[in-house]
């Protein structure tokens, strides 16, 4: 964990290098990933098969290329009810947010009597992508088809790697809560590749989303306009603003809540108050001690966590703007003050009591944020990525004539004669 | 040209061949591009320069890096009087139809208590690509720059080759208009590697949009994360739905206005009227003689134009769904009934009256729309492209009782121990 004060004479030449850092392993598996995808496309489901068993360990044709409805739904009916209660919660919030968030259809007359307008529309189909292993999350399951359900996607495909042919409970149960139609037992750049070109088995997805490896984030990359995809995601990032006021132990255990994610996840802490920070340092000690994941958050805390000490929090907003982070908390008596004035998050924490972790399951909102300083120009997960819109224009004779003639100014301008005519031959009696 | 009937028996398999040959050629040009942008993000404006003199033909420390401010205002001035009232008719269209476009930003307190939001912002930096030569038009440069500018983005760069350092005497009138910050005489991949990375002179931007060849196209692709970008844009189509009370020379013009784009370009017809279909090819040949663009036009029309009779068009918006053509025209009694049908569209233009060359100009929608099917997913360029979206989070100690078990439930259940306890220690009394 690193130290820093904006005292310090080399605080800007170590907080740039926080800064700047703040970039995804460059693992190149660019080439690899291009071939896997060449080979999927070309050979379809044969391709499928072989990578699964030689990822995965089993043969689909023997564990099943599908797991079924009725599976899926059996893993959830299994639950145990807490969970079952906490889940159905979950998605009732998580649906009302998004529903709240559907566009509004436009259609309206201008003074030159042009209709003009736009229609939204669910895309057909989207497929999306969920990890296996570590990263298995119901939550995110939940968090990636709800919104595409909201946005009145009509197929919506789950492909999973199911190592040795064992699949997650609780992803299942997620799917079934979720409304999935159809889960695939296949991961990697393999699986993505099926979802855009499509194979005999599976048929292709307008929009892939959901988090994966390199190679699962490297086969969206480069299906980037094949299909629509989300935006490619990093390490998790928590940046922590809190005053003196806080309890140690709250701001540790939210700290710990990112680090405990990935070896490679990020936690800062701003804070205007040296003996706060010193608290945090050492509530984060014994705090650690206390967790299943201790080994995984200790690696990330102390090659990744980072405390400043800065003079006032006028100088917050300014630094956290520069690390755009995936999660912004905001502890302090007047958060709005420091909100106003952060112009790139990816989600923001108001309040001593709003720890991030209840955005990550049960507030609403989408918990699939920019992350690698991207909220600088990309948002969260949203309906719109399931959507798209058509505009529409609608003129009269009265409108082409008062607008047409400077359409065909312009395209004479252009060098584009027909289009000219185009409007030209309408405006000739 | 092509001509389908829907009663052919080899009907069903030609329009399929219609529909998957309408992909970008597949030039690849993703290993020389990738060794641009190392370059550009190596060496900076050494290597700007020495491409500069490579591919345009000209020194840019001598002929100057960027187009002044003045210069675009001299070039606006300098404009006939009617091209300049038309091109102001323009601008003031589309930031009405964009200023409209601008989301609302959300804020409410929900019935557990959990205060919900989102804040919509511009990012601070957009690039704009401007293409030399055949399409260097002043069209998109309104409707590249005007969004970003209705968005609230604070600095709007544009860059765009000048080949022997000759400018685009309409294109800067256009930038001036637009309200463009910075206009760099630079393009190609290198120019687009400037703007993600910046350089010693060119301060990096957020997002990076705007029209350009396989090179630019590739290296927007390859820059997809370290910016946002627009999508990728293949040729240009049309698919007019006509039937047999149009006149054969406006169905003709419409059909052209896009032919004339490039080679590539596609136009297609649907009518229910085989004698309107023979009228109209008739009509395609006189137009042709009469444009100064014959030469694109007759090629783009010989080897990619298409006209399909259909029984009736109750047939049409099934094949208009698979086309997901950029440009859709209905010039029908009741448009609005076959519009209804239409799901994948970039843009429709409704009733005899609306060329779509109106759309291209002055009717205020962007006329920058998706391609190559990707209707299915993408929408046109818009305000949104050159924003994102914060989501926020409040809760106080009641909304914390009321949702936090199931977060701390779920998070248990995830093996998230320390999510779990960032909350549970803030619900202990």
């Amino acid at each position: 964990m690193q130290r820093l004060s904006t005292r310090d004479p080399g605080f800007e030449e170590a907080f740039a290098r926080v800064v700047d850092d703040r970039r995804e392993s460059a693992t190149d598996v660019a080439a690899d990933v291009a071939a896997i995808l060449k080979d999927v496309r070309t050979r379809g489901d044969a391709a499928l098969a072989e990578l699964t068993a030689k990822f995965d360990g089993h043969d689909l044709d023997a564990t099943g290329w599908q797991v079924s409805a009725q599976d899926c739904k059996a893993a959830f009916d299994a639950l145990d009810p807490d969970l079952r209660t906490a889940l159905e919660l979950a998605a009732e919030r998580i649906r009302a947010y998004h529903e709240a968030q559907l566009p509004e259809n436009r259609d309206y007359t201008d003074a030159a009597g042009v209709r003009l307008g736009a229609v939204w529309r669910g895309v057909d189909a989207a497929g999306l992508y969920v990890p296996g292993g570590r990263a298995a999350y119901p939550s995110s399951m939940l968090m990636n088809a709800i919104p595409a359900k909201v946005a009145g996607v009509e197929r919506l495909v789950v492909v999973t790697p199911t190592p040795k042919g064992e699949a997650n409970a609780l992803v299942l149960a997620a799917a079934h809560l979720a409304g999935v139609d159809e889960v695939w037992r296949v991961g990697g750049a393999h699986a993505v590749g099926a979802l855009a070109y499509g194979t005999a088995r599976i048929a292709p997805v307008d929009v892939i989303t959901g988090p994966g490896n390199a190679w699962v984030a490297e086969a969206k990359r480069q299906l980037y306009g094949v299909v629509g995809i989300d935006m490619v995601a990093g390490p998790s990032e928590i940046l922590v603003i809190a005053d003196g006021k806080n309890d140690p132990v709250h701001t540790a255990a939210d700290l710990l809540s990112q680090a405990e994610h990935d070896p490679t996840s990020q936690s800062i802490l701003i804070t205007d108050d040296a003996a706060f920070a010193e608290a945090v340092a050492e509530a984060v000690e014994s705090e650690l001690s206390k967790l299943s994941t201790e080994g995984t958050a200790r690696t990330s805390w102390n090659d990744n966590g980072v405390i400043v000490v800065v003079e006032n929090f006028d100088e917050a907003p300014a630094l956290a703007n520069r690390l755009a982070a995936e999660h912004v908390e905001i502890a302090t008596d007047d958060p709005e003050a420091i909100f106003a004035r952060i112009r790139h998050a990816g989600s923001v924490f108001l309040g001593r009591m709003t720890p991030e972790a209840v955005g990550d399951y049960v507030a609403g909102p989408n918990h699939v944020l920019p992350t690698g300083r991207r909220a600088r120009f990309s948002s969260g997960l949203s309906v719109l990525d399931f959507m798209k819109r058509t505009s529409f224009i609608q003129l009269n004779e009265a409108a082409l004539g008062a607008v047409g003639p400077a359409a065909v100014a312009l395209a004479e301008a252009e060098g584009l004669p027909a289009h000219a005519r185009s409007v030209s031959v309408r405006l000739e009696k």
